[in-house]
C-alpha cells in the first residue's frame, strides 16, 4: 500500500469500521486457526496482527489450533511408519506424545510468540491444562484417538478475565490420565459453545460452501442452521465441507450465535470477517 | 471516499493504527473542544464519531465545551448590551445565567445528543455538578467571572469508571452558590489535570504555532515546557496563541502528560492526532 | 422556633422519628418537585434542607422536576407567541431549546447548587442524557411534545451507587436526536418504577384527594388502586387530580410500594410525610 | 412531651441536627458505658435507643461495658469474701471466672437484647474472642489483674463493616490462656484509638470536670491535652477525675479525635452530646 | 505415640487423609460439642485442636455447645432448687439468667480460649447475638424453656467469610426480649439446615446406634432417613437416642448433607471421623 | 505402611503437623523439580501426591521443572549431534525447537495430568507464556542460550489466584521472538524472588551441603548468606554444589525468605521439608 495515503483518508476509513466495532466489543469471538493461514508465514502474521488489534479494540478473542503437517514431520523424522484402518490414522501412545509435543510445545508457543512480537499477551493452553477437554476413545482399533465428552472451559474464562489472549492446543485427557488426539474443529466449536460465544470463525483453504464447487460465483453467503440440513441432503454441501458445516451447526446448538467459513488464504481475513460490510465466505446462523 | 475500496485494503489501514490504539487504550484523553469544529455540522458530526470510536476502542475520553457565538445569540434575543471593563466583558447574574441555560442546557444536552446518535453514551456534567470546579472573582468589577480555584474531579472520574464519555461545561460555583463564567481551556486543563491524563486535545481554528504566523511552512510540531518559555520571550508565541499555550504548559505542570493545540478545521482532527503517525498543530510536552 | 428548646427535648423528638428512619434506610424515594414548593424561595430551601436530611441518614433519594412558570418567563422574553391545539401547546423546535435550556441549564443547576449549599452533593442529569429517557411525538400536530417509551435508568442507579442526589430534568430523547417536552410527573412514575422505588412523592398545591372538593375536612387519606377507580367513576377524582392520580397508579403498577399526593405549600411536607406519623395528603397503595 | 406537638415542628427540630448528623455520619463512635446509666432502667433504654438511632444514621457506634455492681452481687450470692492488697481487690481464678460470667454472658447479653428491642442489630465480643485485648498481670499479689498490653480491633471492625453494633465486655486474655479482670474506661480508650475512632464518650456520674468541685457552674466545658495536664498540676483534677482524664489523653494519643467525658445522668446524654450544639460534661481534645 | 517415628511415615499417613482433606474443602461441618468430650481436659483440648486443624485446612468448622454440669454446678451454688413439671425443669427468669451466664459467659469464653491455645481464631456467638435464635414458651408451666421458630444465620456466616471459628451458645431471644433455654442438638441442626452444611456432627457418649443397645458389635455404620423411620417403629432407636436421631433427620430435612451419630469419649473422634475411611458411630443420611 | 494402623494413631500424626500447616497456609512456595524425583515413577508420582496435599490446605504452590535426559533422548532419536564451546553445549535453531518441544509439550503435559490423577487442578506455563521469562544471549558462540533479564510474574500469580497450581516450564523469550533454553534453578530462584516467595526448595540428588563430601555425617542442615560465603571461600562448597548454592543465595537477595536444597531421592522430601520438624539437606537463609 502506498505510503502517502493522506491520514484524513485513513480516519475514514478507520470510522467507517465505527459499527462492527460497536457489535464485537466484549464480546467472545473463536478463531480456529489452519490451513494456509497456518503455514504462510505472511499469513500467519497477518492473522496474529488482526488478534491483536481486536483484543485490543475490546473483542475477547480465542485462538484455537491444530496442527497438521508439522506432526507429520516429526513422525518422519522420527522414523515413524503411519498406519491405517478404515481410513483413519492409528494413533499409538508414541504418537501421542508427538502430537503433545508438536500442538502444545511447538506450534503452541510460536503462536504465542508472534502475538507477542505484534503487541499482544498471550498464554497458551491445551486440553490437558486443569483436564480442560475430557475424551473417550472413538474407537478401539484407532488407539488414543479421542472423542470430546466434556468441556470445562474455567481456564480460558479466567485468562479472559484477565484480558490474556488464550492459545489453545486441541489436545484431550481422561480419567485415567490418558492424552488423546482429537479433531480440531470440533474442539472449537465446543470451547465456543461453553464460552457462549458471539461468532466462531473456522479458517479454511476454500471460499466457503459453494453451490456449484466448480463456480466461485455461486457461493452461499449465508445460510441457516435448517437450510444447512437442506444443502446436506441435497449433497451441495458434500466432501470436505460435511465435517466443517457439521462442526458450526453443532456450535450453534450449544449456543453460539453463529459461525462461519472462511477463506483463510485471504489476508486479514478475520478483521475483514469482523469489521467490514462483507465477510468472506459463509456464514451459518440459527433459525 | 470511494465505495469501491476493497475490505483488504481497509483492514490494512485499520492495521496501521495497531500501535496507536495501543498506546492509548486504558488512557484518558482530554478533549476541549470549541471553534470551528462546534459551529460546522460536518465538522461537528466528525468529532463525535471520533469520540465515540476512542471510548469503544479503550480510550477514556472526556469532552469538555465553552459556549461561544451561542451565548451572544441569546443575549441579543434578550436584548442584553455588552458592557465592558478593560476590555473584559462585565458579567452580572443575569448574564450568568443565560451562560448557564446555554452552556449546561443547549450546547450540552445537543452534545450528548450527538453522540447518541453516533452510538455513543455519554452524560453531561457541569462544573457546579457536585461543585466540581470552585471558583473566586476574578475581579470586583467584571462581576460573576471566576478564576478557578479547586477541581474535585470525582463525578468524572465515576462516570469513566462506568463507561460513559462525560461531557463537561465549563462553568463553576463556589461555597456562596454563586455560579461563574469561567474560561474554558483553563477549566479543560485543570480538569486533565486532575485526571492525570494522558493527553490534552485543545481544539482551535489555526494550523499550530508557527515560528512565522504568516507562513504555514513554519508550524513547530513539538516544544518543550522550556522551548515554550524561550518562544514566549521571542516573541514567537504571541496574541491569541499566549492564553492556548499557556493553557498547555498549566496542564503539564498540574501531571498531564502531554498537550496539544490542533487545528478543529481539519475533519477527523482527533482522531488522526491520536491514531496516526503525525499529529496536526503543535505538540508541548515535559522536559 | 424559640431558641431555648432544651437538648434534652430535642433528643426526645429526634427519637420520635427513628421507626420511619428505620423504614426508608436504604430505599430509593422519589420526589416529583413542582408548584409553590418551586416558586417560594423559603419553601424551596427547606425542600432542599429536607432532601439533604434524608440523603445522610440513608434514604436513596432521587429529585425530578419539571419547569413551569420560567419556561414561561423566557418564551415571553424572547417574544415567543403561544399557539395551541385542542387546548394543547405547540411545541416547536425553537420551543424546545427554551424547555431544554430552562429545565437542564437554568432550574436544574440552581436546584444541583442549593442543595450543594445545605451540605449535600448533588449530580444534575436530564432525560436526554445516556438518552435515559425515550419518547414518541403524541400527536403530530402538537410538534416536540412527547410520549415515554422506555426508560433506562443505569445513570441513575449509579449515581445513587456512589451516593450523589440525582436532579432530574423532565425532557426526553428519540433514536434521531430529537428532544421532547414531556409531562414531568408520568417522567418521575417512570423513574421509580424502573428503581423500584419504595415511594414516590408528587408535591402539588392541594391538600389532597378531598371527597369533597371544597371541604378540606373530607380529605382521603390513603386508597388503594381499586378504591382509587371507584372514586374516578363516582367522579370524586376530578380535574387536575385526575392525571396526578393516575400517575400514581401508573408507579404502583410499575413497581412502586406506594405513591403520595403531597401538599408542597406546607414547609418541610417531605419530611413529615417521611418521619413523622402523619403523612400530608393522600397516599395510594396497592390492594 | 406532650403528644399534640405538630409535625412541622417535629420536622423543624429534626432538620436543626443535621450539620451534627454530617459531621458524624460514616465515622466510629466509642461509647463506654457505666454508671447511672447502666443501672436505672429508664436511663439504660435511652442509651441504647440512642445507639440505635446512631448506628442508623450512618455513625459506627461501638458500645463497650464493664459490669460494676452486678459483679459483687454474684459474689456475694456465691459467698466469695473480697480481700484487698493496698485498696486494691485480689481477683483470684474462681473470681475472674465470676467477672467473665457476669460481663459476657449476663451483662453483655442484656444489651445486645435491649438494643434489639430498640430496632438496632447487636453482636456482643468480649476481650477473649479471637484473642482482642492483650493483657498481663499488673501484680503478682493481685492475682488476674490484667493491664492491656495489645489491641487486636478486626474483629470488631469484621463487625462495623457488616453494619453491626459491637458490644464490648472487657475482659483481656493472654498467650498462657488467662483470663483478666482489666479497667473499662482504659480498654474503651485503646478500642477508640485502634479504631481512630472520631470520638470517646465517657459516661459517668459526674457533670464533667469542675473548676470547683463543688459549684456545678465552674464546668469546664473543653480543654486541650497539655490544659489538662496543668491542670492535674494544679490540683483541679483530681480523685475519681484523675483516671478518667488519664483515659481521654490517652485515647488522644493513640489517635482519637477527641474525648468527652459526659454526665450518664442526664437522659439521651449520647445524643445530646453528639446531635446538639452543647454538649454535657468536659470535652478533651489535642492541642 | 513413640517419638522415633519416621517423617517418611509421617508424610505417608497425612497422605492417606488427602481424598478426605479434598472432600471437605470449603465445606462447612457444624459440630454439637458435649458429654464426655466437654467434661475430660484431655478430650477437650483434642476436640479443639482438630478444630483448628480442619479449619486450617479449609473446612469451615462451626462449634455449637450447651452447657449440661457447670448450669447445675452454679445453680447449687446459688442455692436454687431445682423444680420439675412432668419430669421437665422449670426454667424461672433467675435461671436463665444462670444459664445465660454459664453457656455465653463461662463455657463460650473458656472454648474460645482453648481454640485460640491450639493457635486458632475464634468469636463467640450466643443465639441472642443479632437475635439468630428464635423460639417461643415451649409450654407455659415450664417457664422459659424455648422451642426454636427461625434461625437467621447471617452473623455465622459473616464469621466464617472472615475465617473466623464460630463457637454458638444454644440460648434464644424472642421479640419481646426474653432469653430462653433452648435444646443444644436442635439448635445445631437448625444452624447447619440454615447454612446449608455438608455435615452435623453430634457428639455423644454413646457408640452410636446400636441394634441390641447391649452388643457393640451390632453398630449400624449408617442408614437412610427412610431406614430411621423404620427403626423407630421397630423399638430399636429408643430412649435417649431418639431425640438424637431426630436432630439428624430434622437436619437433613433442613438441607445438610449427612449427619452423624459419633463416639465422643474417643480421642479426635471429629478428626478420625472426617478424615479417615471409617467414621466413629452411626451417620444418616437422605436417600 | 501396615493398614491396621488404628485411625486415632492417623490422627495423631496429622495433629502434629498442625504447626507447620499453620506456618505455610497461605504462603508462596516454589518447588524446583529435578534429577530422580523426575525420572523414577514412584518418586514422581509422591511429588504430585505432596503437592497436591500442600495446595488443598492451602499452601500456594508452584512447580518450575526443566527437562534432562528427555531432550538428549530426542535430539539422539532426530539424530542431532551434540556440539561444545568451551564444555557449555551449542544450542542452534533446531536444538531450541527440541527443547520446546520436550519441555513445554511432553514433559509439562504430563506433570499437568499427573496432578490431575491425584486430583489438584494444574495449568502449564511457560517462560514463553506472555513473555513472562525474558533472556538475551549468555554468549554468541553458543547460540540460543539465554540469561534471565527479566521476569514478569503475573501470569504465574493470576492462576494462584485462581487457586490453579501453575506448573512452568523454564524456557525464555526476547523481545525479536527468540526463544531460549536457560537454566532451570535460576528461573525458579527469579520466579520465588518476583512472587517474595516463604521457600523455594532445589530437588536435587545428594543429602545437602556436606562439610565433607564424602561423609553424609558432615551435613550442614543450615546456613546464613554469610556462611555460604565462607564456606564458598573455604572450598567447602565446591562442584555441582555452587551453582545450586549460587540460586539460593540470588532468591534470598531478591526477597524469599529462605532457600532450601533437598535431597530428592527421598520419597515425600517436600512433605517432609514443610510439615514435619526435620527437613532433609540444606537450608540457606538471611543473616
Amino acid at each position: 500500500m502506498e505510503k502517502e495515503l493522506s491520514n484524513a483518508f485513513r480516519a475514514e476509513i478507520i470510522l467507517q469500521a465505527l459499527p462492527y466495532i460497536k457489535r464485537y466489543s466484549g464480546k467472545v469471538v473463536v478463531v480456529k486457526y489452519g490451513g494456509n493461514a497456518m503455514t504462510d508465514e505472511d499469513l500467519k502474521r497477518q492473522v496474529m496482527q488482526d488478534i491483536v488489534l481486536l483484543r485490543l479494540i475490546g473483542v475477547k478473542i480465542v485462538l484455537v489450533h491444530g496442527g497438521g503437517p508439522e506432526i507429520s514431520g516429526l513422525m518422519d523424522a522420527l522414523g515413524k511408519k503411519p498406519e491405517f484402518v478404515n481410513g483413519l490414522r492409528v494413533t499409538d501412545k508414541e504418537t501421542v506424545d508427538i502430537v503433545e509435543m508438536v500442538l502444545a510445545g511447538k506450534i503452541n508457543k510460536s503462536l504465542v510468540t508472534l502475538i507477542g512480537q505484534q503487541g499482544g499477551t498471550a498464554v497458551g493452553l491445551s486440553g490437558v491444562d486443569a483436564c480442560m477437554i475430557e475424551a473417550r476413545r472413538k474407537n478401539e482399533a484407532l488407539g488414543f484417538v479421542g472423542e470430546i465428552t466434556k468441556v470445562n472451559v474455567s481456564p480460558v474464562s479466567d485468562l479472559i478475565e484477565k484480558e490474556y489472549i488464550p492459545v489453545i492446543s486441541t489436545i484431550a485427557c481422561d480419567k485415567e490420565g490418558n492424552v488423546y488426539n482429537i479433531n480440531g474443529d470440533t474442539a472449537a466449536a465446543f470451547i465456543a459453545g461453553a464460552l457462549g460465544a458471539e461468532r466462531l470463525i473456522l479458517m479454511t483453504d476454500i471460499a466457503g460452501i459453494l453451490r456449484n464447487k466448480d463456480d466461485p460465483s455461486t457461493l452461499i453467503p449465508e445460510m441457516t442452521v435448517s437450510e444447512a440440513d437442506a444443502l446436506f441432503n441435497d449433497g451441495v454441501i458434500s466432501g470436505g465441507m460435511i465435517p466443517k458445516v457439521d462442526c458450526c451447526v453443532e456450535a450453534i446448538k450449544q449456543g453460539v450465535k453463529n459461525a462461519v467459513i472462511t477463506d483463510g488464504r485471504i489476508p486479514h481475513s478475520i478483521l475483514m470477517e469482523l469489521l467490514t460490510d462483507e465477510g468472506a465466505g459463509t456464514l451459518i446462523k440459527g433459525e
